[in-house]
């Protein structure tokens, strides 16, 4: 019954260069028994770097990490058991999120399923709907059908997890005893000359002439447009979009993940402090649109939502290469799947030259950099709230560099205080599920491929994944991690709870007391705590020059923060009312 | 559209009143905002204590031990999205080791569901088939039919969880804003008359009388019988199998986890070394039995189940209350679906009294004896290898006392080295899937309901649930911690892989270099490194006296301790060569 060690080999061997000629470059391995021959030559294939992450949970984000920022399929292998289940936060954003992940789970082999074995869970299916493509695969034989059988497989799943949307596929592998393979040099030997690899190509999906030129008719009749950018993955969208923008006359509100907040496509035809001046009854009442064009994920502001949501009725288009139905608000008019890149190559070639800049796109970049002034004066205080901290980190982030933010607070902070800017700083965040969870690993994952990186991380956030950290010792990787530490749930205080004291420390605030300067040692990282501009300096100097993890820890107070972000609104709103005060601003 | 505030409140506090009145007494609570009304209710709910984790993963594994103690249901709680899918570990878990658990998760309503909105996944289903049972919930409503429909649920969850076998059961709560229920005093107020509660009885599975009498008429004919027992959860067990045993004549081979190496039933028929001595070929080839009767699950020791596969085609019967199909090693040859105290009872009814001790039962007594000596003298070594120092820990816990012991080698270690005695020493571990994950909350779960509780685990699996410490401090909890730290997977040196260095280190091997006194002082915990008896003392001395959460940490020797255990084995082999020379022994 037990497969001969040449079956055991050549079947996983051949799995494994399928999975590399179908361009897999990266696998992140947790420690096991049952997934022994995987991991062995997953180490040995000489075009696979293995990661190694002894948490699973904290393995998935950063696998999931690594390809957002490289955009290429990652492999994840753990054993049998509870190690796969802990697979499933990381799947769920990764789902959520469109990030192309190959999860392979070992498994005991059937007569071993559901009979007591030890180690042993039912596998299949074990991440039901939050997968893209789920198979259990055959036992190991070194057959040539099999062998062929793998190696397709392999280029099926990467094909698979590619096709926009991108995602997680499952793939579950019985091995029998024993479990170890031959592998040393093994790559060398191995013939692959019968198997031509699969030339793979998703292809995207696109809207016949026809709509297209309809909607160029729709849109050049209508003065008052928006283009809305979230989190999108089409490749050289940002310079696309403007380009379009600029042909309609319509203001860009690009949320911080959208691509189009740095870079080299900075004009001022793109609107970054919408979510401070929407909160401002008038604007919101009266900036009035005819048309929404909306690309990507429905962006972080809460305020532009409700914006958005209060002129519902309008033209409101969505755009997604993916084919998704991303309208939370019910508003969207036109569903249109198609490659937000295409789209509006083709859609800028129907337009006709526009001659002027309208009243309406000046009103919105005036009412932008109005808001923004006010903003940025936030900048003079000597006192580190949240947002003055923020504003202070984004100005000093080096160019090119990465910034991965954490959910909660950080991402809408960033959002306020990340103005669009020349800069090359490419921002992350893990937007699909939007969890606190899997937020340091996600980072180093990131890290491992783009440098330098930051994370700007909340202390409930940076607890819940602490055991990411040890990746940055075993595949040495260098990141530097802000600990905005207001020991606590700081998006509580701003909920209706906040206002009833009973139970409020006990279920939201909920106050770790952890001084992270343990946590720094613990793993190994350098570590700055910051109480001011000037040590702020100091530490991220300091920072840039560490080899590996860097912790800085800024201590921050929740109630004044509240306060700080409130009077922060009151000031752009009183600005926005001086603004467009007098009945013809809009007119 | 919105449910009022009195919909919401009333729905969750009848609910919760639901759950109160068919037993459940616990709450482990993660902070979340979808979740408010919930864990506002729940905390407010006199007549449960709720326990705060803010990693939802570990609060899983907190309720897991805390239910497995209890023996009673403990909910959980926690708000939407990928919070959600970190209970998968711990439900996995509970589904395999028969715990009862109450699964709330909170959710988007239907209409904010796979349209682009935050923190919102597809949680229908969401832990497949890991669960006894899932229900999507009806939106609040205080309907009179809807208040009855809901504590009818509640009662049908804890019905259903409790069911042997027990496990886990799984309600999704869609909720609308605004999330904010009345609760102040609420329970005093609500009226609950009209709702009268349901009384619940699991019942239990027996089997019939003739059944019984035919079973007798074969056990009385086979002087060679075995009973093997493993984990198991039937009310008054041990006090019944050792009467069933002392009447038929046959030794108990009882598995650490079986209840029955400690406490009032200590019988020297209940056989305790042989993991030690079925190593030995003699043994296991001359000690052929007639038949087995098995209850619980599978034993740990690969040596038991080698020696039970060896002699297949004999009679063997396995017992479970919970009519599970517990047979890895595919020998049964009768499966019987029987309350295992039951059947013992009704067994031992139809038996005949024995005069004598057979020659066989004094064997098992002869060689047991003559190999717990051997293991024994482990105690003169004046270093610690973990051996030495499982077996110094086992002698100083107290009486009475609960010791948690981790997968991989720390349950191997207590079945090794933890004898049969008279104290009452409870022994715990996670064997539902013998995860290294979640170890640190499960057993401060159990601490959470039964003191002093005493945790020993290997290195990486501490390193898996670290996070777990903070519920200590959260919950006031006290715990010891003992740590054997051999830096890396202690299990992978006596696989065939260990043989082979290339890759070895940092595929299984997989040191992490931490230093623990730091999570201490992360966690506010007491701490002692151990190298001596002497050190292992005084640090004992330390944490039985301290308030909270104590951590002492041994530094052990992968290698030695491979080479170390090898040799205590051959030890017994070498004595057990001794003890059965000639041809007579079994005859």
């Amino acid at each position: 019954m037990n497969n001969s060690r040449q079956d055991l080999t050549l079947y996983n061997a051949h799995f494994i260069d399928g999975l590399v000629k179908a361009g897999v470059e990266s696998a992140v391995i947790s420690p096991g028994s049952r997934s022994t021959p995987m991991a062995l030559l997953l180490t040995e294939h000489p075009d696979i770097k293995e990661y190694i992450q002894i948490d699973e949970r904290s393995a998935a984000f950063f696998a999931l990490g690594l390809a957002k920022v490289s955009g290429k399929p990652t492999a994840l292998l753990c054993t049998s058991g509870t190690a796969a289940a802990n697979y499933l936060p990381a799947i769920t954003e990764a789902n959520n999120a469109r990030i192309p992940l190959i999860v392979l789970t070992s498994d005991r082999p059937h007569e071993l399923r559901e009979v007591g074995a030890p180690q042993t869970i039912d596998q299949n299916r074990l991440y039901g709907t939050h997968v893209k493509w789920f198979a259990e695969m055959a036992l190991p034989d070194a057959e040539e059908s099999i062998l062929r059988y793998v190696r397709t497989t392999a280029a099926k799943a990467v094909y698979t997890a590619k096709q926009s949307p991108a995602g997680p596929v499952h793939l579950n592998f019985p091995f029998r005893e024993p479990l170890l393979p031959e592998y040393d040099g093994l790559f060398e030997r191995l013939e692959t000359d019968r198997f031509p690899a699969i030339h793979l190509n998703e292809g995207m999906r696109v809207l016949p002439q026809c709509e297209i030129e309809e909607l160029a008719a729709l849109l050049q009749g209508k003065e008052k447009g928006l283009i809305v950018c979230g989190e999108q993955q089409s490749e050289g969208f940002e310079e696309v979009v403007v380009e379009l923008a600029e042909k309609l006359g319509y203001p860009i509100l690009a949320d911080p993940l959208s691509g189009l907040r740095s870079g080299a496509v900075y004009s001022d035809l793109i609107i970054d402090s919408y979510d401070a001046f929407l909160r401002n009854d008038r604007v919101k009442q009266e900036a009035v649109f005819d048309v929404v064009l909306r690309f990507g994920a429905m962006p972080v502001s809460k305020a532009l939502t409700q914006f958005l949501c209060r002129h519902a009725g309008k033209v409101h288009c969505v755009v997604d290469g993916g084919g998704g139905w991303r309208d939370p608000i019910g508003v969207a008019t036109h569903m249109l799947a198609a490659d937000e890149s295409a789209f509006c190559r083709l859609l800028t070639s129907c337009l006709k030259e526009r001659e002027d800049t309208s009243l309406w796109m000046r009103n919105w970049i005036r009412i932008n950099q109005g808001a923004k002034a006010k903003m940025e004066s936030i900048g003079e205080d000597q006192e580190l709230d949240e947002g003055t901290l923020f504003y202070e980190i984004l100005q000093r982030l080096p160019d090119p560099s990465a910034l991965f933010v954490g959910n909660s607070m950080p991402i809408r902070d960033l959002d306020s205080f990340f103005f669009a800017n020349h800069r090359r700083v490419r921002l992350l965040a893990n937007r699909g599920a939007n969890g606190i969870d899997g937020l340091v690993s996600s980072a180093l994952g990131a890290a491992a491929v783009t440098s330098p990186l930051y994370l700007i991380i909340g202390d409930l956030s940076f607890f819940h994944d602490l055991n990411g950290l040890l990746a940055a010792k075993l595949n040495g990787i260098k990141m530097t991690v802000i600990v905005i530490n207001n020991n606590g749930g700081g998006i509580f205080s701003y909920l209706p709870q906040a206002a009833e004291p009973k139970h409020f420390e006990r279920l939201f605030g909920t106050p770790a007391d952890l001084d992270f300067s343990y946590a720094a040692q613990l793993y190994g990282a350098g570590y700055e705590k910051v109480s001011d501009l000037s040590s702020l300096d100091t530490a991220m100097a300091k920072a840039e020059r560490a080899d590996g993890l860097f912790i800085i820890e800024a201590v921050t107070d929740r109630v004044k923060n509240v306060i700080a972000h409130r009077e922060l609104w009151e000031k752009v709103s009183q600005e926005m009312n001086k603004l467009t005060a007098g009945d013809d601003f809009w007119k």
